[in-house]
């Protein structure tokens, strides 16, 4: 895999480490100059070196992770294919279907995509994942909006746009060092950021089929989103069908867990891959607040990546990650 | 003042004991049965003992703050004003205008309210605080959503309903021990609460003259809120009418500071009684996002309420607050 | 296992929910009067009802682990071996071997202490434990404290007392709900307690037979302990000669990991059962410094008792804690 | 004043925009090179703008304070001293008396130290301050120490060495964004540092007159250092005349609050300068703990040096200070 430093790319470097499916060949960093060095949270797990990137070093994975900066990975997942390796990319680079769009935001993707490249999420679309050669796994606050709205707006349950107002713990933010990752700029404080302009809020919308508000805001903790996404039901939807439309997309997700009376928190999924989704509708507005939470480097990532990676293998959802 | 012990209580007792026109005669809990006890906190700064409730106590006080339990202010503050005092009333019981509404979320409070209730926050309709016999406080989240919308929906530039997303510290929780603020259950942790149902949303409707859909949550942090206002403009208003609006506004409002470029965080009003305002306007679609700040014990509670007793005396906004 | 819905308890459950070779057949509380209730948190991985205590309800148990207050295990653990079960104790009940220290610290124990208990390391003295049939877990920072020193200590290189200095995360003060574990009581806060008097050190004088000076404080963090201890090597003794001891204790010790140039951080070890360990010597006046990090609730509390489970039943040290 | 943009640097900012005898006449950043910036926290308290490093823009000031790296203030401080200024320095450069150990902890440092250099707490030799040309403010963990010993120390009621095990927040490690202040390496997290090696040990050794092992060590929090210190009572020495020795020494010193039965915690000093303090004897072995808390930022740096400022002015110890 390749990344392998990075916050995400070290928890993927953990799954991959105990997954009885795989075998981790190598673990690179994003850049041809990367020093060798340990992962030294890691020792016991896997302890190996994590070397600097080459296309070589990987010539005998059969599928290759990135977890790395979209530009990279916009031009190394090109010539990964090229040497005949299936892809599962964690950045954005291939992720957004609409060539303008993706030209404003990933701009070092080439157009068209290539052949062989899928958007998925494992909960919903998986059946497509197996004969892909490319897989774009969508984003940390992407996924979290679509286990909150996909099972409503599939079944024509809404109407109107949707507001999605998510919290995220700081190593959403990345590894890298600066003001907005200091410590005491972030300790007991909250701030939002991206406002009208994140490019998480058109995948949102392809995603999803509507227009989007999307307001992505840093807390006070490590890891875990937690989303509150705001939409209408369309006229006559009731409460029961709501219910009825989580229970039916859900049946057999087993990392999506819908929580009952309690709503959902960070606490209870921070460190796993499941997401817990909660709602509440006001009947007199027709108004439909969604709460969901998950763990932005394994749901939000490295797990989600290795449900991918399950679905393209044909393991169990759940293998390599309990 | 009434309800020394509380997290606001104590900033009250602080600024009380510093402000150079107040005398603090006596600080109560809000219990008959409290033992007396100190304040370790505030060693040299008030070396008093906070002691069991009594209006005797409070014989020579002209103006008695009360930071208590909306159950006890509603009974004590009608208490207090048939004995001469005027009162300064930190808790819900006086908030709503609406009897039924009151009836259902303050059941404690008389109908109807005392002649002479002011609920008034000091940035507007500030005129009519020197006569009031008991001034009642907005609370902490309806402080913030005030502040980010009154000068637009004042100046009629708002259409529709709005959301209000907010981001609170532990503290706004209360210090009663308890699951919800044990450290460990907040600690890496968001959790939402209240949702369609918080006694906030009417006092916020009832100040805005807007349906509002409000969701709080409490974030690791002790003090402070940081609320997301999601609202629409008006056909044909532009971005420059809200800038203007709000300049308008807060063109004397010393504690109301308009972020620029920047957009507000909680870390620069904690521990100060500013509430910082920022917004984006997304011309396209009319959509406007206000983000607001301020630290709850103060901005929210004990910071405002020595602004109002700035109000009654006289005395200039600033003053003891600085 | 008793004491299921405690921090560490729910720990133990998680574990041993995932343990290959154990069969979780009772989740109890630690009160004849708890309501059944399940544990969110753990959905998927147990599914099961927390309910009330009843050692019926462990017929079918070979092992107990009982995660409680010490006043309730020290004498269900005497019924329960009476029932001929095994028992692995978490709390500080069996610890002390001395009668007058026990009666001090432990009064509800009984005297003399049950035959067949074991108080051990699973690093050290790991052979006495597959004959026990009480097994009494050392406590969290005795564990590290422990873990630090016996490896100098048995092999004669230091003299003198010791000072240990630690700092847990505020999960190790227990779930109980009181001002101490108050969020806004700890957040942005340190605190030192129990000094001088605090039982676990007696447990660390007994295992280290030297005089301990032993100091926790609580920091604003949820789970994980560094402890910073204090000692003097033997005349003689050299750097070179702690190093050898420390690696000659930890050779096939899986859960010890010596940290190289880097000191340990809690941040590596939480959420596992690794306990880091790093030291520094001054030659000029032989003081040594060690710093050790563990998770409180896993090789402080559920892990650790989990490697007492895979000595009694013969499995490998790791079954069930990667 | 210099170095405006560090967080004790704006601290002092806040401090002198408020102190009633001060007029801030110039806030430069500490190098040649800064673009002009304000400081958005402080908006309404100090609206200037922090500009590039120059002599001449301090010209008309008495007294220049130096918060900036110590190879800076070395050098500055000698040219700002011949220009007739003088000087208050928050740095190391000027704190060793002993040239070969500034030589080797502050290459920087002129050797002799100019001419009028005092070193000095508050609390402590204040009368040599008034007279000084160049006050030298102690360090913060130094500070702890210092109010934690110097009563016993100079009363001649210890003997053999100290141990100091300093908890500071993370503030204390600079503004500058690297790995070792990201917020996801501290939180949830503790890391010792400096073991046998930081500078802050031979001034402690300078000031206390006795040997020390200084263990600093970062905690998740922003502001504030707790250090506990073991010591060891001279042979006869009673826990009554440690008590006294403390009232004696801080009988008239506003700051320094001597906690009773309650432990100093950090959360009752941030936001202020005070420094609590407390301890425990241990009679039977004559050990003596004690803990000490304050705010880096304030009583540790920004705070003292207004304390010093006071002192060069001759206005009262609290002046600008509460």
């Amino acid at each position: 895999m390749v990344g392998a430093t990075g916050y995400g790319g070290q928890e993927l470097v953990r799954l991959l480490a105990r997954h009885p499916g795989a075998q981790l060949i190598a673990a690179l960093g994003s850049s041809q100059q990367d020093q060798p060095r340990t992962l030294p949270g890691l020792a016991r797990i896997w302890d190996g070196e994590v070397t600097a990137y080459s296309p070589e070093a990987l010539a005998d994975c059969d599928i290759v992770f990135l977890s790395t900066p979209e530009a990279f990975a916009a031009t190394s997942a090109v010539d990964l294919l090229a040497r005949g390796h299936r892809v599962i990319d964690l950045s954005g680079a291939f992720r957004l279907r609409d060539a303008a769009l993706r030209a404003k935001f990933y701009p070092a993707t080439p157009d068209p995509l290539p052949a062989g490249t899928v958007y998925s999420l494992p909960e919903f679309d998986a059946a497509q994942v197996p004969a892909a050669r490319l897989v774009s796994c969508p984003g940390c606050y992407p996924t979290a909006a679509m286990l909150s709205l996909l099972p409503l707006s599939r079944a024509g349950l809404l109407q109107g746009d949707a507001i999605v107002d998510a919290k995220s713990g700081i190593s959403g933010a990345g590894k890298g060092a600066s003001e907005r990752t200091h410590f005491s700029e972030n300790h007991g404080s909250v701030a939002a950021y991206g406002l009208f302009g994140h490019r998480h809020t058109p995948e949102m919308e392809q995603a999803l089929g509507m227009p989007v508000t999307f307001t992505p805001h840093l807390v006070p903790l490590d890891r875990g989103i937690l989303a509150t996404t705001y939409a209408r039901l369309a006229p006559g939807v009731t409460a029961a069908q709501v219910g009825e439309a989580y229970q039916a997309a859900y049946a057999h997700a087993f990392f999506v867990r819908l929580a009952g009376d309690r709503l959902p928190e960070i606490k209870h999924v921070a460190h796993t891959n499941f997401c817990d989704i909660g709602w509440r509708v006001d009947a007199a507005t027709g108004r439909l607040i969604v709460v969901a939470v998950l763990d932005n480097l394994l749901k939000g990532a490295a797990g989600q990546a290795v449900q991918q990676f399950n679905l393209l293998c044909g393991f169990p959802d759940q293998e390599g990650l309990l």
